[in-house]
């Protein structure tokens, strides 16, 4: 069993109707600036119909070479999959934008924040759901149904990047809050606290594949000695949600004590089933060093490291370790666990950053 | 389960008949160096007789006031003990000299050696075991029953020093190899290889007594994620077991490659049940970044950890992590596992540090 958690860095869609006949995608992040006629995707709508799950039309289409694993090949093949599957025979005029305060690539689920993104666009857009934004709101959220169909377009999007998603991602990016996930079943969690962090990325890569056959050949090797470890894990995930929901009643400083040491003993049972890295343990070794508990987050073996910021943790204590980590050639973001789902705000609700990034345009 | 090996840093004792009707005791590792008249030994003799147990007699005699728990006082209270236990009537002469490669109060079973030491030349020396030194021989060792006796004394001395010991260090002391040892049953292994092994004293003090009781509370508070953890550790000590006899078959350097994860798993869990210390990680990670293996050894919570070192470890490699775990303030011997139990050496056959040791008395 898995807790998978919301993040507090956004990933932000704009989609406006175009004059031109054209379908614009700009993604700054990753410096891709696409446009398309639409009579052209148009044309494409028969064979693609026809069999949808074959990506060998849009890569085609696209000019991606075959076997194209890369950021922008795979945003764009999961762009046109849901524009055309989405929208359907009656391809509209529109100028997208997908602005992120994820980074991609570090395991933190930044397709599965831009699939949802563009399925609850889209979605929207051709009325397929309602435009759940009320004059007097500055968020507005979509009912629970609705939630449940960006969910599955997400999910499809997701398989396009992904091939065999858990769904985790874009199930939390939707709903957000917490979910456990148990073999293959994802249950959302009522009420989860809203618990600040620091997220550090060591911009190490990995691969989950290989993370993940490397854990089972592990277990083959020694299945006395690392199934109990992966028995304690599933009991951790209890108890961790055993204290959130303890948490949503009335915090005190025990749950952040039985928090950290949850945190303390996870990273170790990570590193013993063999998904640590030494920049990991780093991580661990230089916020220990100020009273602060982390561990890995995702899948492990490089990518980013979550550390628990208690609400007396004194802010020098942040800065200090947040410049030591940088200092350790990382990245750090200050942020919180626990966020809301996808949702509709208005420009002036936007947090500074986005509303300048998409300014800037 | 745990698993005790012999530590090839040896304790050497010295006994010979004394000429003017004194007893005397010379620690040089500690500068204990005292010496009682036979008659006033033979005088403590009735009331010690009625009630060995009582170490007031004891500790009043040598003048120790009541709680002296230091080294110096126990290791008196342990000699005065065995000596009066074993001579009983007919109290010798004799001149006693104990040396030590171990350092004491580093959980490596310094005081269990002495014991030992003291045991075997006591029992020698007043004829009830053989002395088992032959001409041609330059190291001999008792029989199976004699080694038992030792044992038993040995495990009387060590229940002077430290209340209610566990007896594995004495039985490792008497017999070295190895031992198994599971809720209070020892059982000797076989046949062991010899293992090169780098063992570092971190100097960080620490109670046996408070670390069982943390790991006891954890086990209360959390019993489902550390029940598992234990029963992992039970699971590495019998893969542990199966590769050592593994290895006196044929040594490879699969067998080695397994004992490295073996090692770093059971540190992880080490660390999880709470008997870890900042400064064991910190060996961890200087002897990794050579590509190196250790875990603590003894109770944990400072004093000893113990690094893997393989036939094809380069040299240099091992100068180098010596240098920088002694820069960290931690003190590094070099030495094996595996090591022969309780002999009698010629003076030739002595290394160069005891023979030095105990020709500046």
């Amino acid at each position: 069993m898995a807790l998978a958690v919301g993040l507090n860095l956004r990933t932000f869609i704009r989609i406006r109707p175009c004059k031109d006949d054209t379908v614009l995608i700009n993604l700054p992040n990753i410096g891709t600036k696409l446009s398309w006629d639409v009579s052209q995707l148009q044309s494409l709508l028969p064979s693609f119909q026809d069999d949808p799950q074959n990506m060998e039309i849009l890569k085609n289409f696209a000019g991606l070479t075959d076997g194209c694993k890369d950021t922008e090949s795979l945003a764009v093949l999961a762009f046109l999959y849901l524009y055309l599957s989405i929208f359907g025979r009656d391809l509209p005029s529109v100028d997208v934008v997908v602005w992120s305060q994820l980074p991609t690539g570090a395991g933190l689920g930044s397709s599965a924040a831009y699939c949802v993104c563009l399925a609850a666009a889209m979605l929207t857009y051709c009325g397929r759901i309602a435009d759940p934004m009320r004059e007097e709101a500055k968020t507005s959220r979509w009912s629970q149904t609705e939630l449940d169909l960006i969910n599955q377009w997400a999910f499809q999007g997701e398989k396009v990047i992904h091939g065999n998603p858990s769904g985790v991602d874009n199930a939390v990016g939707t709903w957000g809050g917490a979910l456990q996930y148990q073999s293959g079943r994802i249950t959302p969690i009522e009420r989860v606290p809203m618990l600040h962090i620091l997220l550090t990325n060591t911009k190490v890569p990995r691969s989950t594949k290989v993370l993940v056959a490397g854990v089972k050949e592990k277990l083959l090797k020694f299945p006395d000695i690392i199934e109990p470890v992966l028995s304690s894990i599933h009991a951790i995930s209890q108890e961790c949600q055993r204290v959130l929901k303890e948490m949503t009643a009335g915090l005190s400083m025990d749950h952040y004590s039985v928090l950290e040491e949850l945190i303390d003993i996870n990273q170790h049972h990570l590193n013993v089933i063999g998904v640590g890295h030494p920049s990991l343990n780093t991580i661990c070794r230089v916020t220990a060093e100020r009273g602060l508990h982390s561990k890995l987050t995702g899948a492990g073996g490089g990518g980013c490291a979550v550390t628990l910021l208690r609400p007396d943790t004194d802010h020098t204590v942040v800065e200090a370790v947040k410049q030591e980590l940088t200092d350790c050639g990382f990245q750090c973001w200050e942020t919180s666990i626990g966020a809301l789902g996808v949702s509709v705000h208005l420009p002036s609700s936007l947090t500074e950053d986005a509303r300048e990034a998409f300014s800037n345009l």
